[in-house]
């Protein structure tokens, strides 16, 4: 029970530091604490599915997972939106992130949201802070930052303090793992380090692997329909994906085949478990899912199909898949044409946002606080410069992301620097309009 | 009267940042309001009667003074010393710096202390120092603190926080100006060129000259017996003294001399003010004055006289100076002998601290507060590591001190150091036993 338990936590992950934590927990028959952090800044772009849907590994294992709404570091990332714009990003976070669980059939009782702004500003908070700020040197400071702080000519403070800060928020969101994209494997290690020398517990840290975006450098950062946003509607996300940068022959650099990878293939073997019965710790998983819960297989796929290809007879009959290393080696093959794959992937996302449109549509107050954190900025047309405060790297840029360069592709681009507890969202680097009109400010 | 208040206030300093401020307010008929800080660490020396003779001047001038006790650097400082022995100096300091201020006849109804834990860690100050570290470089931090945080290999954290935090207290303590050594002019800079960008009023800054240490690198600096405590019985001050470094004919390296021109001068000066009727802004100035109002002149010196030296006949008689400038010629050309000076800068300290250490006596509280801060070292010997935070010049030892050099003389060494309002006091980087002897900790 506690092995199987461990397995679902840790798999499909790219490392595990300290996973001997967990196992004597789930050894003790208590529940482990996850802790994962994102800023609520831009709109939040389907690339967040992929922390998500490991996320949802942990809930069906039992795990208390603390999602912190990082509201300070939203501000601070841009300080011409004001707190109360930021507040409304924050629940729109939370909405739609539950929105994205409950389409799963992911059971969200042991899920909980914290706001940074209600412990970092505390005198507790602070004073650990400076505390840390005396034992940590510049040097280590930079170092943990290396991969999630935009190297820049001119480094800002903030930049140095936000390591310490996610170790200290280990601390008090009282986790016993931390998780997030491997780009924030040296925040991690920095937090084992650090943490112990202020008296608090060395915690674990589990870490999704990169995932490169869907623009593979071809497209626009700034270009507003480059991203697939949770709400877009079926035509806009065929639009999108169709755009998306997917090279015959070539799985290296190739955002199409890794959000099949990293969203798709996952969320189509959880469906298959329940199927069979593998429910997970919580015995009504799945139970009050939205919409079709089948796999992304066509009809009369063979057992253990996880990812089908419509083809017509003519161009050689549909293709199916029994794991993402068949999909990839036909693709390397060229026996996949990148048109097909697409309109697959495109036809798989349409699903998986389905219900969560639907669910938007519902709620009167979730559509009000979407119009509220994210105006229209056609309405109110503002200048678009701003403050940047923590840059975490961009779609695609970061040092372990080569592929997508700076372009924002329609799936799972960087899901991982989405990870990042404390960094705003990458999605405010990319200058999304979104992003850059803070209506109120 | 604006004019007379501002010549107070602005005498014998070096310089003077933003003066226009202080005469717009002068000339409205208002108060200036002005901020001089300290950190409660190691027990104060001597070294303190350089800030505190020209905060004289400011309060004569009607001058509203703040008094910043530091008490969250100085528990940064030395995180082995627990918030109660903080607490304990912190009282210390305060029943001490009135004192000095109670013996010199200085009036103290516009006095008053603030600690810094009183705001320092609110969700206020807090949330604006991290906007300032978003806007803040770390070239420019560590720029700022060049001349008073200690260069070291590996640099802190909080050596880049303590300039942005030394700004963000003009704000929240509501100051005009604020006041320091010259060691201070880049941190003062810091703040005018950044409070501002945060929407805050810019201020001025005052600025003392630096005063070299009284050891002149001839004494250890970890040596208990170097520095004058203002409790010192006249037997101790005596000792220290003989030992100090004091040259003859060196007027370049040369404590004593520096201690009469920054205190004792300064002190007789205001005495015969007093005495012609010039009582400031206070008609009532002096009255509660304790001990011998006297300037440090000899009876039966010439009128006008700030310092006697003296002398037996047979050596040429006692010598009166005027100003220091004949005091310093007269030793430039060796006719006034080492000796002769130190016996007369003894006896000037000897009546200096004569009042303070009497007020000492008779407060039972202090005296309690005395045993609790500085416990003594003897009683409960321990190890003397400690964590180093913040790293003003030791005694002397500052880049405009070059006169002594890491000695810890008996007088005014690192008087500036000790004026850093943030700087956790210099006598903490110099070893004394007081600080590293924290017996609680």
């Amino acid at each position: 029970m506690a092995d199987d338990k461990f397995e679902l936590i840790t798999r499909r992950l790219q490392e595990v530091l300290g996973g001997d934590i967990i196992k004597a927990i789930l050894a003790e028959g208590r529940t482990p604490k996850c802790y994962w952090g994102t800023a609520p800044t831009g709109r939040p772009h389907i690339g967040y599915f992929v922390p998500l849907t490991k996320i949802a590994d942990f809930l069906r294992a039992d795990v208390e997972v603390t999602v912190l709404l990082a509201d300070v570091h939203a501000f601070l990332d841009n300080l011409k939106a004001p707190l109360e714009l930021v507040a409304h990003r924050t629940q729109y976070y939370k909405k739609l992130l539950l929105a994205v669980f409950t389409s799963l059939g992911i059971p969200t009782s042991k899920l909980r949201f914290v706001e940074g702004s209600s412990y970092q500003l505390s005198r507790e908070y602070s004073l650990d802070n400076y505390k840390l700020c005396t034992l940590v040197t510049e040097h280590d400071a930079k170092k943990a930052g290396a991969e999630v702080v935009k190297q820049v000519e001119s480094p800002l403070l903030s930049g140095l303090l936000y390591p310490g800060m996610q170790a200290l928020d280990e601390q008090y969101l009282g986790c016993d793992f931390q998780f997030g994209g491997v780009d924030q494997r040296k925040i991690f290690t920095f937090a084992e380090l650090y943490l112990p020398r202020l008296g608090y517990a060395k915690r674990a840290h589990l870490m999704n692997p990169m995932v490169p975006g869907l623009g593979g450098g071809k497209m626009s950062s700034s270009d507003p329909n480059s991203k697939i946003d949770f709400l877009d509607p079926p035509e806009v996300v065929r639009r999108k994906i169709k755009n998306a940068f997917c090279e015959e022959g070539n799985t290296a650099e190739n955002g199409v085949l890794a959000f099949v990878k990293a969203v798709l293939i996952p969320v189509s073997e959880l469906r298959i478990e329940r199927q069979q019965g593998k429910t997970g710790a919580d015995a009504e998983e799945g139970a009050s899912a939205i919409g079709d819960q089948t796999p992304f297989a066509l009809e009369g796929a063979p057992d253990g199909t996880v990812f089908s290809v419509f083809r017509k007879e003519e161009y050689g009959g549909s293709l199916h898949y029994k794991s993402f290393d068949e999909l990839e080696a036909d693709f390397a093959a060229k026996k996949l044409h990148p048109k097909d794959l697409k309109t697959a992937v495109a036809d798989g996302i349409i699903r998986l946002l389905d219900p969560i449109r639907a669910a938007f549509e519902q709620d009167e107050e979730w559509k009000k606080t979407e119009k509220l954190a994210y105006p229209d900025p056609n309405a109110k047309p503002e200048k678009k410069k701003k403050v940047k405060v923590y840059h975490p790297p961009p779609p695609g840029k970061g040092k372990n992301a080569k592929l997508a360069d700076g372009a924002a592709g329609p799936a799972a681009s960087e899901g991982q620097a989405a990870s990042s507890a404390h960094a705003p969202d990458a999605t405010s680097t990319t200058g999304a309009p979104e992003e850059s009109s803070p209506a109120a400010s």
